[in-house]
C-alpha cells in the first residue's frame, strides 16, 4: 500500500434546482464569466435561460464560447484563451459534459501563459495557475466535473492527449440529475461504459489492495451496471440518474487510487480510436475492455478476476477461480454488448486493420503501456485483433 | 432522494513518514502554532520529538496545551482559547483522536469570540470563524479529523453535546496507520464499533435510499468488521490499520448521507451514559445499537435489516426477511461481544436503573429522538431496560 494525498476541494451541489446558488458562487470570483458550452443543447433544455437569468440577478456579465466539440480540440481551447485575454475573464462557467469542462480546463490553464495551449500536451509545457471554473454537469460520464484532468484532440497531428493538474479542479460543480433526462439511451450507455473504464482501469490492478476502496469501486460498478439500463429505458428516472451522476464523478475523482500508481490501458488505447475515427469515447471502450481482460488474464492475474465476477456480478463463489474469471468477462461483455446494445466489433463501427499499426504505436508511444500487464506494441495490435 | 451539497475541502495526508509535509502546511497559516493534545502518549511513541524537529525546521514557534481528556470538557476548551488569545496564535496543530480535536475545534472558534465557549452549546451562540487547525490522527474513531463536528462535555452540568460548523474543518489532516500500532485492543474495539454507528445512524433509514451510497457504507461496514480483529491481534498488521484509519474519516465526513436528514439515535443515548458514568462512547454504542435495532424492527423496517444481513453478514438472501433480520442483530451482538470482547450488559460496566429516568430524558431534551424510528422517553427506558 503506497501511500497517497487525497485533495479534492471541490463543492458540489447535488440536485434539483440548485442552480439558486450558482450567481452567489460565481460572484466570489469576479464579474466577467465565460459560459462554455457545446451544440446547444442547453438551450432546447432550458438550460441556458436559467443560467442567463441568475447571472442577471447578481450583475453579472456574460461572454459565450459556444460549439465545443466532442472529443474537444485544440482550436476551442485557443479561441476561449483568447477571449479570456481579450474580455478579462474572471470566472469560467462550463456547462455540458467531459468534452465541454475538458476543453474549459485548458482554455482557463491557457488564459494564464503566452503560448500556445497546445504547448500543454506537446511539449508538456508547466501549468502553474488557471482561472476559476464552474461547472454544470450535463451527462455523466467522464467525471470532469470533479478531477483535475482534461483530454485534448488535435486533428491536424490525430493526437487525443490527457494531462492531470490540481489547477484544473474546478471550484464548484452543479449536478442536477434532472438536467440529464434528455441524453438519448445511447450516450447514456456510453457515458456509463466510460465511468465503468475509470473504475477497471484502477481495480485490475496486482498492487496490494485497499480493501475498503475495493469494496467503493464494487459498489459504484454494481451502481453502473443497476442503473444504466433503467436509465435507458425510463430517461426521467431520477433515482437511476441520480446515482450515474454521483457514481461519474466518484469514479475518477482520485479516491479510489488510494495510491496505486499503475497506468490506464484502456484509455491510452482508446484515445487512439477515437484521435483517428471521431468515435465516442465510451464506445471505444466498450470495445476494448473485454478483449484486454481477456488478453490479459491468466494464473498470475486470475484472483482479481474472481474477486471482480464475484463481488460485482454475484457469480457463484464456490465456482473454481479460473471459471468465475471467464465468466466474469462473459457477463461484461452482455452488459455492453446486448444490456446497453453497443456495438460489439471494430467492423461494425468501421476501425480497420491497416490503421492498427500506427495507431499501437502511438498508444505506447514511451513503449509500452504499464498497466495491469504491461503491453508492448504487439499486445496492442493483438487486442485490436481480437475486437475485429 | 433529498438535495444536498457535498463540501469536505480537507487536505489529508495518508501513509507513513508524510510528517516531512506538516511544516510546509501549517506556514502557510502563519508562525505562532498551538500543539494540543491528551496524556502523553505521544511522547512515548517519538511523535511530539517528530513534530518538534518538523516546526523547527520551518522556525515557527510552539505553544503546547496537553492533557485533553477523553470525552473533552469544557474547561480544556477555555484554557486553549484563553493561550491563543494571550499569545496570538496563528494555527492549531491538534494531535490525538476526536477527543482532542474536537476540544481544538472549539478552541479555534472560542478563540475567536468574546463570551466563554459554552455559550457555543448552551445558548447555541454563532460560530462565525475559527483559527486554522490541522490535525495528526493517533486513533482511528471519531472521524474528526475530516468532519465539521465536535462533542464537548460538561461534567458540571452533566451535559455532552455536540454541534456542527463549516468553520471547524481542518485545513489538512495527517494520518499515518503505523501512529495506531500503540493503540490497545480494547481502545481499537471501541474506535472500530464507533465508525461502525455512525455508518449505522445513516444507513438505517427508512428516506429513499441512495443506492450507490448503500453499497459504500455496506462496504465500510465489511471493512470494519474484517479488520478491528486482526488489528487487535496483530497492532502492527498495516493493512488492517490503514483499512480503519481511512474508513474512520469516509464514515462521518458527511459523504455517506447523500441529503438524508434523519436524526441520528444512539449517539444522543450514549452521550447520556457517558456523561453520566465517563464510559468509552464506543462502549457505549456496543451496548446500545443491538438492542435499538431489536427495538426498532417492525414490517415497515425489514427491509432494511434484510439489506444489511444479506450484504454487510453475508446471511443467504434466500431465508425470509425478518429471518434474515434477526440474524443480522445476532451477528451484530456475536461481532461486538464475542469478537471484539466488549462488555455486554450495563450492569457489567456499572450503569443503574435509577439513572435511567434522567438520562432517557436529556437524550430527548426536544421532546423525542426522530431518528430510524420515532424515540420518545419511554422508548429509550425501554431499550436501556434491554441493555441490562
Amino acid at each position: 500500500m503506497n501511500n497517497f494525498v487525497y485533495d479534492v476541494p471541490v463543492k458540489v451541489y447535488f440536485g434539483e434546482n440548485q442552480l439558486s446558488n450558482l450567481g452567489k458562487e460565481l460572484s466570489k470570483y469576479g464579474k466577467k464569466v465565460l459560459l462554455t458550452y457545446g451544440g446547444g443543447s442547453i438551450k432546447k433544455i432550458g438550460l441556458y435561460d436559467k443560467i442567463v437569468g441568475e447571472l442577471e440577478k447578481f450583475g453579472l456579465e456574460l461572454f459565450e464560447l459556444s460549439g465545443i466539440e466532442p472529443n474537444p480540440r485544440i482550436e476551442s481551447v485557443r479561441e476561449g484563451a483568447k477571449i479570456c485575454k481579450e474580455q478579462n475573464i474572471d470566472v469560467l462557467l462550463a456547462v455540458g459534459g467531459g468534452s465541454t469542462i475538458d476543453a474549459t480546463k485548458y482554455i482557463a490553464a491557457g488564459a494564464c501563459v503566452d503560448f500556445d495551449p497546445w504547448d500543454f500536451f506537446s511539449k508538456w509545457a508547466p501549468i502553474e495557475k488557471a482561472l476559476p471554473i464552474v461547472t454544470i454537469l450535463t451527462l455523466s460520464a467522464a467525471g470532469s466535473e470533479m478531477d483535475s484532468g482534461g483530454v485534448i484532440s488535435n486533428l491536424e497531428t490525430q493526437d487525443k492527449i490527457g494531462r492531470l493538474s490540481p489547477h484544473l479542479l474546478p471550484k464548484v460543480s452543479f449536478l442536477d440529475p434532472t438536467v440529464t433526462y434528455t441524453v438519448s439511451p445511447y450516450q447514456t450507455a456510453c457515458g456509463s461504459v466510460d465511468m465503468m473504464s475509470h473504475i477497471m482501469e484502477v481495480y485490475f490492478n496486482m498492487e496490494k489492495d485497499f480493501y475498503m476502496l475495493d469494496c467503493f469501486m464494487e459498489g459504484m460498478m454494481k451502481t453502473i451496471i443497476k442503473y444504466t439500463p433503467i436509465a435507458m429505458k425510463e430517461p426521467e428516472n431520477y433515482e437511476a440518474r441520480a446515482n450515474l451522476m454521483w457514481t461519474s464523478s466518484w469514479a475518477i475523482n482520485g479516491f479510489v487510487n488510494g495510491g496505486k500508481n499503475q497506468e490506464w490501458s484502456c484509455h491510452p488505447m482508446e484515445h487512439e480510436l477515437s484521435a483517428k475515427y471521431d468515435i465516442t469515447h465510451g464506445l471505444g471502450l466498450a470495445l476494448l475492455t473485454p478483449r484486454w481482460l481477456e488478453y490479459c488474464l491468466d494464473e498470475t492475474t486470475v484472483s482479481k478476476y474472481y474477486q471482480f465476477g464475484v463481488n460485482v456480478f454475484d457469480i457463484d463463489k464456490n465456482l473454481g477461480q479460473m471459471e468465475v474469471a471467464k465468466e466474469s468477462i462473459k457477463k461484461l461483455s452482455e452488459f455492453f454488448f446486448d444490456t446497453l446494445g453497443l456495438d460489439s466489433t471494430f467492423t461494425k463501427v468501421g476501425i480497420k486493420p491497416e490503421d492498427f499499426q500506427i495507431m499501437a504505436q502511438k498508444a505506447c508511444s514511451n513503449g509500452t503501456i504499464n498497466g495491469f500487464k504491461t503491453l508492448s506494441k504487439d499486445d496492442i495490435i493483438k487486442i485490436f485483433e481480437m475486437c475485429l
